[in-house]
């Protein structure tokens, strides 16, 4: 039926300027989608009337010569981190329950004006501080392809919405790898743009040092879009090939303690980046073991001294996870802190040096994908590892050096759960990033295929 | 009656958003005003049905809090040179007669994603080229405050639709004084910024080494958020004071050869600025006796060369005076245009030098106040001038050195006639112009006295 959402942004875009789709089909197509997936929970609120209204008002400005560029008209979601005037802003906390945006972030703000039509907000871990989704207030946010598993987190709503398509493309908001992980797991594709590059102003902060907001959605070409939006950057021509294009490949550490069917997909991204004319280069990075233990310092106490108000007098609204995660980064020393910065200030300096001899770093995402719901452990080659360090294992790396990473669709497990390949960029990188990604994107299809869910629903 | 119109566009957008008043009555307001005074021909062409149904959709925008600023829902009017998607760009030429856009220049986008509501366009002499804004094939606009006089230009419509509020501001261009001459003419502020710093792309050329575009409208303060909106810097409060402020006078140059009620309020403002706290600083330039000279080398020979192909093939469709002046670009030589380059740089860096001295440099706008239609001599102190170099005696200073210069109403004459003066800044100097220029305001009443055709109007 709704072949609308099986639509690119810009294909969608263009049968509205030809006569051929409205933007109220748009949105309506939208809000359809959203009621038939709203057993996964990605929605954190909807503003269905408002949406119908705006939908009309964009299709009146279009037709007055009101073309405010390619997002004009596009229905997104913004995660319920993020301030958008006139509406509720709870960062899936019950303390900030009814805490009612008076004005607009500066990414709410920019997106309006580049004319997209906000359908609505996403579900999150609590304060972003988490990567399952599960959230003791608002009710557990289901992976798209398999809704007995995570989404992962923290922007697990923002995942799905992009999978299932209730929403063209959505923002997430990465500090250790909260746009990357649900992006993985939902088999969409997600920018962590460098720390600093697109304002967080008007957005509740995890751990400011490596805040970070993006986009996610079906493809590269998408989140190019809404970057670009974001950042007011030119736009690079995506269309021009990247090459040559040397990915650099981090030696004792991209290829280690993956899930089989990860590691497969590992080896045929190489072989396939190698087709296309990439050089692969084995690269070195000295320290990596300590990179987990620096995030989780820093990850922990820069949380903490922001909610070190509430934590001492609503301790109580706090779901257990959360609070127990901020307890614990009280505990963590000014010499641990500092400690943990002076280690990323050495490893942004050893990636600055290997950025000089390649473009980009190739990781997987995760060692494994979506786990199901409430499981704590993977074991993989037999042995066990936490769900929430598995999480860190690759993403910690732009995380900590403060640089830009891409997480795309590179291919899906026996139990058709989507599987991610993470690019990390130097400072600036994002565009390049987004250009890479898109040459795999052209010749790939994993980002094209439709979650279970969707073709059941639309099965007669 | 139209109280509406003598509202700011702050205020405006205030009493908006208190539900004291909407974006369709606001449209209308000045829809009913344009019919009113259209025999003063300031608009171009109307887009009256547009106007309603963009009003609308900016209201309903704004109830869904889409609020992208002070210029949302308020109405704009374009000089007739500038591209608006989908609308004609005549640029007051038959030659361009039916061209239509098919894309806005970058001003109009930035208006647009400002969430301005463009009225229509404003009449202009043709191709930009000449001061009295009579064009032969599109009529003759009149004076805001006397039918019977010229409104100078090239933008004159855009001064004359700013003084009596058929739109809340407008956009002129200014190459040789198009913006700041209407600004003087028909009591308004207009602001030229620095060559380069508002993209002129989309927009007709007509000297492309000197053209600028920028606003004009009641206030300094209403030019302040045009001008935010086209440039994207971050606004300087107009409130702090600019003091202290060196204002440098330049000798034998800013109080010779002007009518008398024009040297009069000259010696006025000069004093208020002083009253204010500012230093007045007399400063030397060398050398502009050859000014408008170099002037007119410049603003001849690159409109000619833009022209040169339908001047040849066309030239019965321009206007008299127009093909005259193009005709006459063709005849200097390569080493004139050269030396008059030559010249521009040496006055630019006498100009730098004195910006470390002083902040702003003040003379009048122009020697005299709106001569008669058709009269080609205004008689100063018993001496002929010519209207053509009279108006650029003052306004090629910046024009040719491509510093931003602003004009802002200091007085009226005898005949009730506002008189300007020019205020001109270093480059990146535009936002200080813009406060020094509100601090006068805040003292003077210059800028709200009402051209009496609208007090006609509006009696019973």
């Amino acid at each position: 039926m709704s072949d609308i959402l099986d639509l690119s942004i810009g294909e969608a875009g263009r049968q509205v300027r030809q006569g051929r789709l409205s933007f109220p089909e748009l949105a309506g197509a939208c809000l359809d989608r959203e009621r038939l997936t709203r057993r996964l929970n990605a929605f954190s609120e909807i503003y269905e009337r408002q949406a119908v209204e705006l939908a009309e008002a964009y299709q009146t400005l279009l037709r007055n010569g009101y073309d405010l560029g390619p997002l004009h008209g596009i229905p997104l979601a913004l995660k319920a981190n993020i301030d958008i005037q006139g509406h509720e802003m709870h960062a899936g906390s019950r303390i900030l329950q009814g805490n009612m945006a008076g004005r607009d972030a500066v990414v709410s703000l920019r997106l309006k004006q580049a004319g997209a039509l906000i359908l609505g907000t996403t579900t999150m871990h609590e304060f972003a501080w988490g990567g399952t989704t599960d959230n003791p207030h608002y009710g557990a946010c289901h992976n798209a392809w398999d809704a007995a598993r995570i989404p992962a987190g923290s922007s697990g709503g923002s995942g799905v919405a992009a999978a299932v398509r209730s929403a063209f493309a959505t923002l997430g908001t990465d500090t250790g790898g909260s746009i990357r992980l649900p992006a993985s797991m939902n088999g969409v594709t997600g920018l962590r743009p460098g720390v600093g590059r697109i304002s967080t102003e008007g957005i509740f902060p995890l751990a400011w040092s490596m805040d970070t907001v993006g986009p996610l959605a079906r493809s590269s070409e998408e989140c190019a879009l809404v970057y670009t939006a974001l950042s007011g950057e030119t736009p690079l021509s995506l269309d021009d090939a990247p090459y040559p294009l040397r990915i650099g490949v981090i030696e004792d550490y991209s290829d280690q303690g993956l899930q089989p069917d990860v590691a497969r997909a590992w080896q045929q991204t190489l072989a396939l980046f190698g087709e296309m004319g990439a050089t692969i280069a084995p690269v070195r990075v000295d320290g990596l073991e300590n990179a987990v233990d620096a995030q989780v310092i820093v990850d922990a106490a820069e949380p903490s001294a922001v909610h070190g108000h509430w934590l001492q007098s609503r301790p109580e609204e706090y779901g257990e996870d959360v609070r127990m995660l901020l307890q614990a980064g009280l505990g963590f020393s000014a010499v641990e802190y500092l400690q943990a910065q002076r280690y990323r200030t050495w490893l942004r300096q050893q990636l600055e040096r290997l950025f000089r001899q390649v473009d980009v770093i190739l990781t997987p995402t995760l060692p494994f994908t979506a786990p199901l719901s409430g499981q704590a452990q993977v074991v993989i080659d037999g042995q066990p590892e936490s769900v929430l360090t598995g999480n860190m294992r690759f993403t910690c790396l732009p995380s900590l050096t403060a640089m830009p990473a891409l997480s795309l669709p590179a291919g899906f497990d026996a139990q058709n759960l989507p599987i991610g390949m993470q690019l990390i960029g130097p400072d600036g990188g994002e565009q390049m990033l987004l250009k890479v990604a898109h040459h795999f994107q052209q010749r790939t299809d994993f980002h094209l295929r439709r979650p279970p869910c969707i073709n059941d629903s639309l099965s007669p």
